[in-house]
């Protein structure tokens, strides 16, 4: 299979390489995988994360299994359990329908491998998309607050909400950004501040609880976020504390956008209820943990509730910036994301 | 000086101890205040904190002052520079109001004692009757949300918010408890935390971005937290992130409530937006550091935004739960706050 590229992921000379983004930013660690127990460990344990870098990390590994020469069985097996290595991301079943679609109907491994390329770079063209639309709808001087990280390290491209900011920046709209740090994993303070430090974008970093406060003080002007899982009447599934944002921003008057690709929408799913949500381990929220050391600061043993997505409700957002284009809520009720 | 005991606060054969309430639960640590520049250093690093204990703990140390005989112009001085250890709290404020009064009078050093002692018992006392009206209000098998930490080691007495549900859980009420963490200083999960196990209260830890998940699963029965200021308004100035639950509690129809003694409020401040709000160091969002250790999550020199309070309007309040009774809206803006 040819060699695909991506801020954190790296296909070349027949290995898979994954960026370690739990240890960013104080260390740069790059695992190779040896074997699909090694990337569903990586996924699990959020080592590499974004829906749509996660759904093609799982397909380029299926792609690298075709090329070594795995038969139809063993292709069946090794999608199969990346299937199940997360609940709510979507990106990751879709991509991986489609290779077992390909497997099914007896594809060679070129054909696969092609295939898997294609998801790659077609993400990479989807991230553009999402990110001239978006930039279209910022004005300039505007302070956007965003959430988690939905950057280059969460996708093959510039990313999906993260992308629409650093392309505004780009044209030169002259914007800061709200930098949420997203507890319990702090995708935001450690990744989001990081590739906007890289891409010279001036950012404030702020504590979850901070965002009610800046929009009373008519200080964001607009909130971009990424999504998990879209269903077709508009709920999207998101990093818990999206939600949170959604109801302040309505409460302030702000617009609320969500930004993601067509592959992040579950056609199968009619309403964001339906979408199953992950509970994740007690310790994520005694403490904190990565290569800037561990603690626990709770009581020993607390009792924890720790969901890691939330739902959002289509009547909350005020566009869905997607690769084809930018929706309303009439847009979205007149059906727009069944046909996408 | 007569001894006085509070869990974080002794005045004993002379001396004045704080619990360092940064390094619980993890360790308990107590400091010999020998001056009162080791006490306002004690308040500006929250190791003692908590609006009524703030006051409690500055007021004791005048006292002691004046016990050991310091002159007017002496304990003016002092009163003076223990007012300017923080800005939002105003107990320490009406406390240090008070022993002024005293001192510019020419009371003498019994006197000043006497009145130190009364100030400590009325905390107590205050507490107990905030913590009676507001369990009234708990409903059987009812789920609280609270906020930062508003028991035991925030007062002389049995807390506010705090109070109020630890004395609901001893009337046998059923109840349990959502304590969120309180990014960035963790009162939450630090001390709020500890204090409900110690009185045996059902809880269950969250980040500050899951309680509007919770609110839309109908799990949160009522919000109950607790003030560093209240203006004669309604309007209230507590620990970051109340405000943010406000606007979600009025969103999810969930009663929110906030419960503060009459020391509590600021008679010379008619709206919150008067109101200062303290902006505290950067390192406090970039990390988190106590007796668990210390971490630097972020790049280093993020910037950062980190105001400490934030200013909840009187319309998103659905009662005051004070030592005095229980008011609605509609009490505070007949002018209930401007008589107690």
């Amino acid at each position: 299979m040819k060699d695909l590229t991506a801020t954190a992921l790296r296909y070349e000379h027949g290995e898979l390489h994954i960026l370690d983004q739990r240890k960013l930013p104080g260390e740069i660690c790059w695992h190779v995988c040896k074997h699909e127990n090694d990337l569903v460990a990586l996924i699990q344990a959020l080592a590499i994360r974004g829906a749509p870098l996660l759904g093609i990390a799982a397909a380029v590994w299926v792609g690298h299994c075709a090329t070594r020469g795995d038969n139809k069985e063993q292709l069946t097996e090794t999608i199969a359990l990346l299937r199940s290595s997360r609940p709510t991301a979507v990106n990751l079943m879709n991509y991986l329908d489609r290779l077992q679609k390909l497997v099914d109907g007896g594809a060679d491994k070129l054909s696969l491998a092609d295939e898997v390329a294609a998801i790659f770079e077609e993400d990479v063209a989807l991230c553009a998309a999402m990110s001239e639309h978006g930039a279209a709808l910022v004005a300039q001087g505007d302070s956007i607050l965003t959430h988690c990280n939905t950057g280059s390290l969460a996708t093959a491209g510039v990313g999906t909400a993260l992308g629409v900011i650093t392309t505004a920046h780009k044209q030169g709209k002259n914007i800061s950004v709200w930098v949420d740090e997203t507890r319990p994993l702090l995708q935001g303070s450690r990744l989001t501040a990081w590739e906007l430090e890289q891409a010279g974008v001036p950012y404030h970093l702020i504590c979850d609880s901070m965002s009610a406060g800046l929009m009373a003080a008519a200080k964001v002007d607009r909130v971009m976020v990424g999504a998990d899982r879209i269903a077709i009447n508009g709920d999207f599934a998101n990093k818990v504390g999206t939600y949170s944002l959604a109801v302040l921003a309505r409460h302030h008057h702000v617009p609320f956008y969500v930004v993601a690709p067509s592959t992040t929408i579950d056609r199968h799913c009619n309403a964001g209820a339906s979408i199953p949500i992950e509970q994740r381990s007690a310790d994520e929220v005694r403490g904190a943990s990565g290569s800037f050391g561990s603690c626990i600061w709770s009581p020993a043993g607390a009792p924890v509730y720790n969901p890691a997505f939330d739902l959002t409700p289509a009547e909350l957002v005020t566009g869905w910036i997607l690769d084809s284009g930018v929706y309303t809520l009439d847009d979205v009720i007149a059906g727009a994301l069944v046909s996408i």
